[in-house]
């Protein structure tokens, strides 16, 4: 099975061939290094299965250019390797559509392609360049450091219930649906915190869960302020105000940025971001006992995945 | 599903920053191009179900350095993707030995992975490194050219047929379908044809299709002589010296190069292979006359696929 991939007009000097070959040719640029990632999104896993090809397309390569993000790095090429049960024109068509529309909002390269025959499943190879000192790695935090996250956190979660459990709400939650399907690579936020070398991660396991690979990467703890968790009218109208917070911290797939900042950086980076007209919340502090600790109204509550009962 | 896939202990001063977060760093040599290629590979497709974890883990990366060996570049990264249709750690420890085999023989960082739950399939991202102006692009035969393939051909092809029809000579063809199970990627050959920046292809889909891309690509036709072909003892004796030459020519997975060189050229070139013991044949000329054209003892044959009874 091979398929000619839709392919968009766009050219980059750096790709000196492009697909064809055995091999893509690359020309790296000079005093920078390569971020590159890797990810596979597997239908009914990372996605309902009731995705339609456009969002899934869009949405594979939304969350690698995420990663991309989470490292301050400028996204260039990008390679795609599709399986699909069936021969399907269409369906690819549609899919390049969601996809192209990335490529050409971020003047991306795809440099090569492979589609076989098997269940469906996109695995995308991602490359970005960045420079090697101001790379948001995880490991950059410490202690009495700001915790700050773009946008809003829980939509995606909440779109996902509402696909998964048939919500009678569904169509109330057509927004945080698109949330799911449709995340926003905080490509912008990534560059300009990669002016400050701070540490940074992509939502995609949930708040909590990534903001404690940061912890661990960078040996320290992380106090976090339920109640100041940036959420959207959406979400607050579905929880008729009260937020489910296990929820919202938990959920994945937002691909909003968390970071930690110093005190002193943190006033030019929160003027930077919305200055770039970037949502930004503080939610917590980086302390040095390890683990995160969740606090809520002053009180510190059990975000353990047993501990629903005590939020 | 997360694993941790079992890596080895190469460390390359290029890889700034290895697996653990949002993204590798890796940073490219100065003066070369980055050559890169993407591969899928299937279970029942690429490979018969029947076939170990730990040839799947070899042959993946083999494939994949195959397309690197037929642009005549240097392996150096290389990320991993795994889909399994049950979490299985002793399939995965297997998966990785093969894996890592030709990790180790070729000094090549693994720096990205991801595993995750469906049906079994591997997606490699391969990236080495050669001077553009050597490497060796399908686009570069010309008019009376010589044409060469490296090793035997056809063995693989054999190996298949003793596995999917349950061969009773199975037993002898031992030899066949450890040629398919095991391809041995034609590096040290791409690097000493990257010297004459010849026309090259790895044999995947065939010698008749492979060499077919290189024409179409350079815009020239070719004419192979059916009965210079390198066949393997083994072959031989299981066709009772009269291989079925339209098999030979057809069928994939063997992964030797098939590449073109000029007349002046071809002295040196027959010399340096001989000198590192790399098996070479000559096996036809590049002609003016689009297509390609099949000799056998001098009479023009058919080998269009409907053409078997021709043969």
């Amino acid at each position: 099975m091979v398929y000619h991939l839709q392919r968009t007009a766009i050219n980059r000097d750096d790709v000196v061939l492009g697909i064809g070959d055995d091999c893509a040719l690359l020309s790296p640029p000079e005093g920078k290094v390569l971020a590159v990632s890797t990810d596979t999104l597997i239908s009914g896993v990372h996605f309902p299965e009731s995705t339609s090809a456009q969002d899934i397309g869009y949405k594979s390569l939304a969350v690698n250019l995420s990663d991309l993000a989470a490292m301050g790095a400028e996204p260039a090429w990008v390679s795609l390797a599709i399986s699909l049960p069936e021969p399907d024109e269409s369906w690819l068509y549609q899919f390049m559509l969601g996809f192209n529309q990335l490529v050409e909002q971020y003047n991306i390269c795809l440099t090569g392609g492979d589609t076989t025959q098997g269940s469906l499943s996109v695995t995308i190879n991602i490359t970005g360049f960045v420079n090697a000192q101001k790379a948001l790695r995880r490991s950059n935090a410490k202690t009495g450091d700001y915790i700050y996250v773009t946008g809003d956190i829980g939509d995606a979660g909440l779109g996902l219930k509402a696909i998964l459990n048939n919500l009678p709400e569904a169509h109330d939650l057509s927004y945080c649906i698109n949330r799911l399907n449709r995340p926003v690579p905080q490509i912008m936020a990534g560059k300009i915190l990669s002016q400050f070398a701070v540490a940074a991660i992509d939502i995609s396991d949930g708040l909590l869960a990534d903001l404690n690979h940061i912890c661990q990467a960078s040996r320290v703890g992380a106090v976090l302020n339920v109640e100041q968790l940036p959420v959207s009218d959406t979400l607050l109208a579905y929880y008729k105000q009260k937020p489910d917070w296990l929820n919202v911290i938990t959920a994945g797939d937002d691909y909003e940025l968390c970071f930690t900042c110093s005190k002193i950086q943190s006033v030019e980076v929160e003027a930077l971001m919305q200055q770039h007209e970037i949502k930004l919340t503080r939610i917590g502090e980086i302390v040095e006992t390890k683990g995160v600790k969740c606090m809520l109204n002053g009180k510190l509550v059990d975000a353990g995945f047993k501990g629903y009962e005590h939020f």
